[in-house]
């Protein structure tokens, strides 16, 4: 180009500034870390999409209900911004079962998977000065977020010793008057906790103290296996509001079907009188990624036809690996287990560099697991947790065995002789 | 809530800002002023998606392609952020068969439709100071996407005199040194115009002096029934480059399986070397919507089986609709037309209120037509030009007949005496 010099030196401002670290991004730095050479399958326990495992396929109720649509041809054109009626109908249905309270359409907005719905929240509430509470460790795409849209956040811990709950006291002393809200993430990621009613019940009441809505992400609710049972955030949306989010893609393990859902939970109508809802609405419409119309015009039949068994049998099989995760750490010295994970798909240990010889903290060891076993594992630091892993259990049973016995080997062979 | 007040005063802030003008939002206002009790049925000759009209049902083929790729289970989960690589591949074999040189895989990004390809593409360019160059008329999302990036727009008009043609004398006289490109449509959203090979070349070469980049909208590229053949303005890539935004959404009448394209038609790699592309892979990054994944893995057998058959069909009866519009239009006296479509879906229509009793811009004819007739029209203000009409004419033909025979009656009706 002859005059365009200048002019293309305007265009490149952005590149390697506009994104934080996300998990994708980390994964695919691992999986490039692996050694071609080594003719065994590559093992990835760092990922939270089984869609790919036989044993997790997706439902054939579920596949029928995006053919029938797809056949009637009726849902080829464009959706409204909010999302199909009917999605929306059935979506406040399916949730309002675990309710105190019933849930309207006009409550339930369909969005790009889980990802969107954060998204949107982030949209929503951006503005100068304002600022979100954060749990450490936790998703990190919602720090990108933030970060992108020039809301600041805040992290408070997650405390180990205590099955992972939220620090209380930390919510309480990092707020201010420009706190517009708290995250929490149940069942958890990265930490496979389940949080109780009561604890629940104190995240609303501090919420409520602070005056604060709370954030509620329940992309894996639904997939627990251990002695709590799931309870929404919403339950307590009489107390504090709540915006709830949620998909179709962990419990029916279709995270490539892009649909998921932001939910007022809120029975007192505050988010309506405060406009909340109507920002959102607003920053849909601005949006304007729909999940594709003939997918949402199948949630119905996906709702209402899925059988339990298709749940148990994947919550049977999340149960038996996260049991057998835990118990083969156990043998591992470098790496310590708090509490058995009791939801979602992951388990998170604690690694002690001070045992090894040569690895020095947990991308480290990440990084040479994936080059010499083609293990990929999570490193916490990726999660906002140093020197944590965070192991993902849902995938095939023998590969499982397979991960953790190159897992172990590789431990016994770095550690401090 | 008892203490929560003053946090929620600081919720509501963005509602009713956050938004300027959609298509689709002035098209629900005009449905909400139909006249319920009005037996007839509602004539829709506002939008852009023909989809549920059965003469433009898609082709079986890629329905089958998108059956197959479900019934696979192979595409469940998470795809790439830039897209699906066999799809990429697909397309950029597509797109290169009309042009003078070879696109590659990593030329190409899927998008949700062509709406987030517009999105990418204001993400990407926004930062204080620059400016973009848009048409006038032109499609709204643009200057709402830019205005909500803080990406400073201004307009270049379109000639109907000269077959809506580009002024550019007046693109050059408005660009300056913080100018990063400039917006074409073609074929012609809202005015179903077809550039030539000369007019586009043109184009190329004054974004060359400026130093610019062209971002061609080619979602209705290959929906020409004119004088003129379809030139994609990759052609001209060599003179200036070019981002060509495009989608299966017109070609397939798909609009809501929200599969769209943005593509860097470069044969020099200046967009590359500038880092504009590596912008845009950091923007998809953080946008995080895909495409569904088995939609997405469909492509390639959508591409490759569709017939000319389809193809030749949609074009016959878009041939037919076009003239059947323009001439009808002749018998209005307050509505003159000065080019045939030739293009897209869309005729661009001048209403001449002088000659009116009582209605006084485009706005009004619009609202009060639906009302009074239940025919649904586009104002021109909507895409930018006051006192036009913008009329779709891809329905079923017998209510295309229909609809004008309502319009005829309410011109004559409401015309002085």
């Amino acid at each position: 180009m002859e005059t365009g010099d200048g002019g293309h030196k305007k265009w490149g401002f952005r590149a390697n500034n506009a994104c934080g670290i996300t998990v994708r991004g980390v994964l695919e730095t691992l999986m490039d870390a692996t050694n071609p050479e080594d003719e065994r399958q590559t093992i990835p326990l760092g990922h939270g999409d089984p869609s790919a495992f036989p044993c997790f396929r997706t439902t054939k109720i579920a596949e029928d209900a995006i053919v029938d649509s797809l056949r009637s041809a009726k849902f080829n054109g464009y959706a409204s911004n909010v999302g199909f009626l009917p999605a929306r109908r059935s979506l406040a249905d399916y949730l309002s079962r675990d309710l105190p309270y019933k849930l309207s359409p006009d409550d339930v907005f369909l969005t790009i998977g889980c990802t969107q719905a954060i998204e949107i929240v982030m949209m929503a509430f951006a503005r100068p000065g304002a600022n979100i509470l954060l749990p450490r460790p936790g998703f990190p795409y919602y720090e990108a977020c933030s970060g992108y849209r020039k809301l600041e956040y805040r992290h408070f811990d997650l405390l180990p010793d205590k099955g992972w709950e939220v620090n209380l006291q930390a919510v309480e002393a990092l707020a201010d008057e420009n706190t517009v809200g708290m995250v929490i993430i149940n069942p958890g990621n990265p930490c496979g906790s389940v949080y109780t009613y009561e604890h629940l019940k104190k995240v609303a009441e501090i919420a409520k103290k602070l005056g604060i809505l709370v954030i509620a992400d329940e992309v894996y609710g639904h997939l627990t296996f251990g002695k709590n049972p799931f309870v929404p955030m919403g339950v307590f949306g009489s107390i504090a509001p709540v915006l709830t989010l949620g998909s179709i893609s962990k419990r029916w393990m279709v995270p490539g079907w892009r649909i998921g859902w932001l939910v007022a939970s809120d029975p007192n109508g505050v988010l309506k009188e405060t406009k909340v809802v109507e920002s959102i609405i607003s920053c849909l419409k601005i949006s304007v990624c729909d999940p594709a119309t003939f997918i949402q015009a199948a949630i119905p039949q996906i709702i209402e036809k899925t059988t339990d068994e298709f749940f148990n049998n994947v919550i049977s099989i999340l149960r038996k690996s996260a049991e057998f995760v835990y118990d083969q750490i156990k043998d591992i010295d470098c790496l310590t287990c708090p509490n058995k994970s009791e939801g979602a798909m992951f388990l998170m240990v604690k690694f002690n560099s001070t045992l090894m010889d040569d690895i020095n903290d947990d991308t480290e060891f990440c990084l040479k697991l994936a080059k010499e076993e083609s293990v990929i594992i999570l490193p916490g630091t990726a999660a906002g947790l140093k020197n944590w892993l965070r192991i993902t259990f849902a995938i095939e049973p023998t590969s499982l065995q397979d991960g953790l016995l190159r897992l172990k080997a590789f431990c016994k062979r770095h550690a401090k002789k």
